[in-house]
């Protein structure tokens, strides 16, 4: 038995998010029936954490132990034969035995693509948030900055998700313009069920000026997810990299 | 009665081309249907010219006249609330009588993209052609410095099409590198069927050296259409501009 690390790359427009469903097409079981061709046996492959449908991954990290016998060099290569084109595996690795991408997952980085421009572009409907309108970046990062370091995000966990510990540690939370788009990037120990789209919702309320920098701290600390912002569309999202 | 010109951009991944056909849906029957809702009446639509299965468009302009009497500042929007969102409605303006978008064309631009890098990338596989090899600038763009002018493409027309005259008029044929990519921008009076495919095609032979500029030159000379090299895909062909 082999213990393996796989990180992929994928367009999520056409699948219904990371977890297998009935009657809807997911990423793992994409994952899981076509890479059982290469290593002749049924697999069970868990990620670092789910993506949502139409959220994307530029590094999104995969475990599962194996007893396929192909090398590792081979694996890249191989995979490219048999998954779509759309999901692409980057690298492949060893692994120590046991080695759970999801459980062993020390941090995660994410990247939020909105397009301030209102002319509307069919190449980005499916790749960033169409906003449209101009948002004011210094005002978005005085409410970023009030992201970084140990907090209770209960302000901005879906509502009705697990109750798992609420308290996360942010160690980047920045805004930056590229052409015509309002980049966010932010990193973290981890993050609770639709964080990084309810927090973007918020400092685009800031951003436009409906909210203040002072609101998005209040709304932070009052754990209340009722005063948050509407949570931003799952296409303007990218899992980064997951750290290990 | 009016005569409209209509400036699109979309995304030709879905559609089967530009022309309507039984049993394959297209850009043409899915603006004379959805169109048709805003201005009250049937609409035969005429495009520049026919895009393939997968070609995108930046600057494609169309014609038709109808008796619907919607302000003209008033057609983006409400095409945009009637059209599929990889379909956009980019300008609007009132068109001399009789205006026809591909008799009176009097010109035209397109840019082809290629990825030189090698690692497959699942956000571009259907708007760049993923070659993953190093090409030789220098060399296609010595190939295409022989384009310019007037020639006779009959060895970079598609085999079996219509026998419209051969000869066109160039204006532009640049490569230029962007990023990890390497695009060719053209501009000529009119273009064959499959002629800017056809032509990247062979001075991508170029580009990896199986070919000379000599040897492109002595293809083009020769007016026949087996000597050129294979027809690039369609998803990296975007037409740019249509010229009145």
């Amino acid at each position: 038995m082999r213990w393996l690390k796989l990180t992929l790359s994928y367009d999520g427009t056409r699948y219904h998010g990371w977890q297998r469903q009935t009657n809807a097409f997911s990423l793992q079981q994409a994952l899981e029936e076509k890479l059982a061709r290469i290593f002749g046996e049924k697999l069970s492959i868990t990620a670092s954490g789910r993506t949502d449908a139409g959220v994307h991954a530029l590094g999104q990290v995969v475990s599962f132990s194996t007893a396929g016998r192909i090398p590792l060099a081979n694996i890249p290569a191989a995979s490219r034969s048999v998954l779509p084109p759309d999901i692409v595996v980057l690298a492949a690795e060893e692994a120590p035995e046991g080695f759970n991408a999801r459980f062993d997952a020390k941090g995660k980085s994410y990247i939020y693509r909105i397009v301030e421009n209102g002319q509307p572009d069919p190449f980005r409907i499916n790749y960033a948030w169409l906003l449209g309108e101009k948002l004011d970046m210094a005002a978005m990062q005085q409410a970023a900055d009030m992201i970084v370091g140990e907090h209770d995000f209960t302000s901005f966990r879906a509502s009705g998700s697990s109750p798992s510990l609420p308290v996360r540690n942010m160690t980047k939370a920045l805004w930056r313009r590229d052409k015509d788009e309002a980049v966010f990037e932010i990193t973290g120990n981890g993050f609770l069920y639709h964080m990084v789209r309810n927090l973007v919702g918020s400092m685009v309320e800031v951003g436009r000026g409906e909210k203040s920098p002072k609101d998005f701290s209040d709304i932070l600390r009052a754990k209340d997810r009722r005063l948050a912002g509407k949570t931003a569309p799952a296409e303007g999202l990218y899992l980064q990299e997951v750290f290990y």
